[in-house]
């Protein structure tokens, strides 16, 4: 795949995504299939794919088989449509729209909503221990730890629960960066180390770079997000928009302002292809897609 | 512990239990501290522990080391714990009490609750892939695949989905059999086959006898939780009493009739004695065991 422009290759990507994970969700006539349906709908047919292209994009970097990426992708998919899910949830963020569609909670019901979120997360889980994904299952072992890691308290879950705490209050830039770190940063690191892990052994220190890469990335993404959010609206974003800012929310832009966002996101940028220097040409992909991460706009 | 009478093992158990949870849990003071709480508020201090202690007499038939069985269990009670906080939330079961405390949406709110379950969730498959369970990381793997699938949509999460869906419909008999084993009887299966993993290797003919004895001690303790449910009130047992009469959901002893639900309840136990019989003296505590959660009065 690595003659494709970006484009092509990051189609290519979604492409194999959607077919990936439309085999491995179980199938919608399985009972409980109204159980099934809710995971189906929430986890195909949407999304940048951004969690799967940082997988495939760190995987190529260690010559990994496409095969392996396939199933490390498709369960970092599958937890990011699980938190998708819950933070959708009236008790959560209360939102209606997400990806161009209505939210699982408004499609289905509440417990329904509840219930695929969780089996998602079981899952992806359960894909991560039945494949093969590495040449040890020792290291295979390790990574799954990691991963669950940044799933948990003090990563996703840990990052969430910090948002929701800071409603209405007023953080400082650190303590925003801290609970983006957590919330969006965990999974996105985790998506990078899997991906890198599927391939051959690197050394300590290539994994130290790919991880300040995906940091910035991941911080990156989030700044990013908040700019479109303040100047988007629902036709472009797929979701409301504004949403954050009205809810009392603090973001990058409402503490920084516009401008100085943008300058941060492009800072962060330069940083990531800083961590890519010691891969020379075999780091393309990382860096088209930190520049695909922060020039979108969507 | 095998010379102690099943009552002191059972404490000892238990108490093995809680100092384990209380180690492996994140500690209250660290930060995001009150999902960290609502954690360890919804999985210390209660609860019959009646799947750790599966988790316990498994291993000791395979000799297991204590240290291993410790993590093993307490990974099983974080989904556990993590099963019931979601499955009391208002758009579930919408329950006040549990193990005679305020539910942890009660005491906490409904979005930690959320999080404080996925958190849990997280951590159980954190722990088994971070400790040594077995001899072999290869079948470390598949235990953790085995147990992620008792977890998921095809194990508990679907039981809860196809408990839902019964509210006010008549289930036959064995629609009501097959909720309940995934329900409650995969974790019951897993929590037996993960201690029996974390000591020396047993035949495949031996496992299956021990999953057998699994399969009918799950549905016998759900039998029994319906008679006692159709006889208790709040104060034995800690939890609201009559709830699934009252909520339409169909039950062995509204299907049944109490005295048939309890002649097939002992029917099981019997069921569960057959099937250990390969292993004569050995299955001293897994008989106990059986017999408890049949005889048990809460």
């Amino acid at each position: 795949m690595s003659s494709l422009d970006f484009l092509a290759w990051s189609r290519d990507v979604a492409g194999r995504m959607e077919t990936a994970l439309a085999e491995l969700l179980p199938a919608k006539q399985l009972p409980p299939s109204r159980l099934h349906d809710a995971m189906r709908y929430s986890t195909l047919g949407g999304g940048k794919r951004v969690r799967a292209m940082l997988v495939f994009a760190a995987g190529e970097l260690a010559d990994a088989a496409v095969d392996r990426l396939k199933v490390a992708a498709a369960a970092v998919e599958m937890v990011h449509a699980y938190s998708l899910i819950h933070d959708d949830l009236p008790c959560m963020d209360d939102d209606v729209m997400r990806r161009g569609k209505p939210t699982c909670h408004v499609e289905f019901d509440e417990a329904t909503a509840l219930l695929a979120g969780d089996a998602l997360q079981s899952l992806a889980f359960q894909l991560l221990a039945e494949y093969r994904l590495g040449d040890r299952p020792e290291s295979q072992l390790k990574v799954l730890q990691q991963f669950a890691l940044a799933c948990g308290s003090r990563g996703m879950a840990g990052g969430q629960a910090i948002d929701l705490d800071s409603v209405g209050k007023s953080l400082t830039l650190p303590e925003l960066e801290h609970m983006h770190i957590l919330k969006t940063g965990a999974l996105i690191r985790a998506s990078v180390t899997m991906g890198a892990h599927c391939g051959r052994e690197l050394s300590a220190t290539e994994l130290e770079h790919l991880d300040r890469y995906a940091k910035c990335v991941g911080l990156a993404f989030q700044v990013v997000d908040d700019i479109l959010d303040e100047e988007g609206d629902v036709a472009t974003l797929g979701k409301t928009a504004g949403k954050d800012k009205a809810a009392g929310k603090p973001t990058y832009t409402s503490l920084m302002g516009l401008a100085p966002a943008r300058k941060f996101a492009a800072e962060l940028l330069a940083d990531a292809h800083e961590a890519l220097s010691p891969f020379d040409g075999r780091a393309t992909r990382l860096r088209e897609l930190a520049d695909f991460i922060v020039q979108r706009e969507r």
